[in-house]
């Protein structure tokens, strides 16, 4: 079959990573690769155009590491320290897109953004090789080369927070969803029996903003999902001991996974 | 001699480190770990406390290199991107020091974090783990454990800046100014004939805000600085090619150099 996306994840961590700053649990000193994890986003290739989701604090590193060198746009899901912070680090790609990135984030987000990151778009910032974006707000499904994005509303503690469903010609192709502890109504009937779905699975342990690993299996099996993949993870998941325990629809991510649909 | 501070180079990088994103160049493609570069700050132990000196996107990977497992206060140079925006992963360091840590920056610069990170001192942040903070504003010098710090106004473009010179009943220990076009005359009257000088040092070619390799040289013999370390370089610096042709008082850093005095 034709690959039509093709989904790296560069980071698959919560707000402060694995390891943990001064954490000597077992998963934060534990040599498993799989058990390292920067803040979560992914990249993609599709539609004809390559897109991240959030810019964290590791952005610049998560880029080296995956020899990004293009980037057409930068899709937001919420405004958390842990997804935006490393937005200046994308003054690297705006040479190569007219001189500005399509910045794609709720309003909110997006006033955001321009509260930390006031230089970028209080229109002096006029040197060459300083980040210029062309912000777009998300309110409802937009273009994206020749993808369909839709913006799914979820319940994320009190930041206004999206994920999104990326569909080609009518097909969905996979959705992104890193963090969130309940899909709104409509965000669950546009991803009932899904083929490939990207779910925060926090911990097992129950989390107030975050859907816990079982929540996000059981969420998974309501709706009918074929492939889920979680994502956004604590030091309390320890790869090798908490991937066996899941049904075989339901997997891990891992920093460096790459997945194609 | 009795070891007063210790000084660890947290990161020698200019605002995008090296290498640089999609940059194919010899130093960003080189091999020589001292052509690697995080975004500048350093950590130092000294007069009974320890503290960094900026917190920009590398911060958590930076602790993670050096083991930092304690910190009772952060010290601002500027609100430049990269020097503030892991300021978030000083939440790791909170519990330690009473719930809050100690932040000291210009007033200027304090507006900037309070703009780009307005969780941590709006008040309504009471969650425990989250990042709480107790702001000082820079306006002349403070006491800091058993030290005394001078800041030192210097010329960076638009933005705000100070160095600080850190002294010991009554003695000076070292100067940190990692970014600087000029220092203002009340600076370098404080800094004539110090023995320990950290000082930009960007790169061979003329710089609009900050400090050419030759410029720095000449300043720090102007100064008459008994020991200067250069830092903060961009991917025009080569390690092995530019520290042989250095006078035998200054000297280039590099991501991990320890000094003691």
């Amino acid at each position: 079959m034709e690959t039509r996306a093709e989904i790296t994840f560069l980071g698959t961590g919560t707000s402060i990573g694995v390891p943990v700053i001064g954490c000597d649990c077992a998963v934060c000193t534990s040599d498993d690769p799989k058990n390292k994890r920067l803040r979560s986003s992914i990249h993609v290739r599709a539609g004809g155009v390559e897109f991240v989701v959030d810019t964290g604090p590791d952005f610049r590193q998560q880029c080296l590491r995956e020899g990004i060198r293009r980037l057409d746009a930068v899709l937001f899901t919420h405004a958390h320290s842990d997804h935006i912070m490393g937005f200046d680090d994308l003054r690297r790609f705006t040479v190569e897109v007219d001189d500005e990135i399509a910045i794609h984030a709720t309003e909110e987000c997006l006033d955001r953004l321009r509260a930390a990151f006031h230089y970028v778009f209080d229109g002096h910032n006029r040197y060459h090789g300083y980040l210029k974006a062309r912000p777009h707000a998300v309110c409802g499904p937009f273009a994206l080369g020749g993808l369909e994005v839709v913006p799914l509303p979820v319940e994320h503690g009190k930041v206004e927070t999206v994920g999104f469903l990326f569909t080609q010609g009518g097909e969905r192709l996979f959705a992104y969803i890193p963090d969130a502890k309940v899909l709104l109504p409509e965000s669950r009937r546009l991803l009932e029996g899904i083929e490939l779905l990207v779910l925060d699975g926090l911990q097992p342990q129950p989390h107030r903003t975050h859907l816990s690993t079982g929540e996000a299996v059981a969420l998974a099996a309501e709706l009918g999902a074929q492939q889920t993949w979680l994502t956004h993870f604590s030091c309390r998941v320890d790869y090798r001991a908490l991937e066996p325990t899941l049904p075989p629809t339901v997997r891990l991510a891992w920093d460096g996974l790459k997945l194609r649909c």
